[in-house]
């Protein structure tokens, strides 16, 4: 790996780079989910509580480092960035109500259907999804239609029943099942939330009409960084604070369900977790230093479990 | 308006056509809902079962009679149906909720929550509703992707906030809302029913690369189809049988909901959907007999409420 500043200025740098994201996504999310005048109070209210609760945004920085790193135009790779949040944004309300996780508390604040009704985060989320996609098929986010098009299929296979849909419904059936092993848990990790972030990265290269070959190796680092975000949430979950994590812990060894911790032990996942991200960062090699920030956040989540 | 044949040879047709077209969508829906060996089996049983249970598929015969009056290609056509089925039924699944409307049936048969479990049906639907954006966006649906980012966005303005989804977030607050007016009632039902209906008729046309005069036109009929089968909703379930419809009736007078049938009255009712009947098939005279089959659909709705 090319290494020309030190790490710590590194870590620093993607400190201040996901801080300046984060504002960024916030502006655009913001944007996009401005009310006009007909519509309907309850439901943009409730759209923007979840969307604008100020989560770390790691998605959007994945699909903006990316698409800097291929020369995309800023304001689109923004539009995408936020769309993309729109998605996760919607799977943690839905996941949050009371027949699936049955969480009251989400990014520090009462999650939506606490705060509203569940109707109303049902339909909330609901929007949320369905709004994503029209952001990004809208020619504001890419002149060219096959951009748009395929922005469009790539989140819509992410976020589906073989994406992030299919690996909550594993998860969910995890509960009542003692007899996952580490790859069921694998695969469920991978659908649920690696696939989300898979597709963060190749989005970037997308919107920027990227070669294939950059393509795939961007989306190869999100399929690794995936991979070591879950594992360090797992170890969040079993070792972590409530409060510094801004919602429950504990849940999952809680409820009996089967992780790479609960499987492996904290010491073999914290190794799964270093080798994952070390092994994303070697598909950046070819990038030299403009992929230093995709580097670092894959340095951070072992460092600091960012 | 053109009319060549006589009015029962045309109800005939509009019947026998309606009947191939629902064979047609189950098979095209039985098809993009055939799961794979390493598909989470129970999220794509929930999926098929609120998917193939039956329904008249009225949005599928608009598009396909919408298309082939612009001359569109058949198989791109019945995926454009398909996924604006799957919207639908994604709808029906979430309203059904026990949150939502909570309803026990559902086509003739238990809804979807209590054949399965509400997470399921939360996420049966979410997957539903993202798949809709899958089949959309795949190449396999058009070659232009122009067309397939067009179809997209129209989908999603269709069921997100502004629409689909906006009108039930107004229909559960008219539930405690005493003061609802005809205006409101308009509002509510086309945004909740309207939209989809003409955006069906509207996508058939944009599958068609049809010109902007015949997309408009096919349109304006949809919007006043929307309005006609609302109405004529609001009346079955007023005076309707529940066998026959399928599902609960007389819950909405029940619920002292508003309908345009409890604030017009039942005449008022059935003649306001008359006009928007005739209203719509005008739109149609430049089509000529070509469009006998959806005149047919609107004179179809007042006399059999079909």
């Amino acid at each position: 790996m090319a290494r020309s500043v030190p790490q710590t200025r590194k870590a620093e740098a993607f400190d201040s780079a996901l801080t300046a994201v984060a504002a960024q996504t916030d502006a655009m999310l913001a944007h996009l989910l401005e009310p006009c005048a007909d519509d309907v109070p309850r439901l943009w209210d409730a759209m923007r509580y979840a969307a604008l609760a100020g989560g770390k945004r790691l998605r959007p920085f994945l699909v903006l480092a990316a698409s800097d790193i291929c020369g995309g135009e800023r304001n689109s790779a923004l539009r995408v960035a936020a769309a993309i949040e729109m998605m996760h944004t919607y799977s943690l309300v839905h996941d949050d109500l009371p027949a699936m996780d049955d969480d009251d508390m989400r990014r520090g604040q009462p999650s939506l259907h606490r705060e509203f009704d569940e109707a109303t985060a049902i339909l909330a989320g609901d929007a949320l999804l369905t709004l994503a996609f029209e952001v990004l098929s809208d020619p504001a986010t890419h002149r060219d239609a096959t951009v748009r098009a395929e922005l469009v299929l790539g989140l819509a296979r992410a976020g589906g029943p073989r994406g992030m849909a299919g690996g909550q419904m594993l998860d969910l059936e995890a509960e009542t099942d003692e007899t996952s092993d580490r790859e069921t848990v694998y695969r469920l990790e991978s659908m649920k939330t690696g696939a989300l972030f898979a597709w963060a990265c190749e989005a970037g290269a997308v919107v920027a009409d990227a070669d294939p070959d950059a393509r795939e190796r961007l989306r190869s680092f999100g399929v690794e960084y995936g991979m070591a975000f879950q594992i360090t949430d797992d170890i969040l979950d079993e070792v972590g604070d409530a409060e510094e994590v801004g919602k429950a812990v504990g849940k999952d060894s809680g409820r009996g369900k089967a992780t790479l911790v609960s499987l492996a032990g904290l010491e073999a996942a914290r190794s799964a977790a270093i080798d994952h991200a070390r092994r994303g960062s070697e598909f950046l090699d070819i990038f030299g230093e403009k992929a230093d920030l995709l580097r670092a956040a894959a340095d951070r989540l072992i460092d600091r479990r960012v």
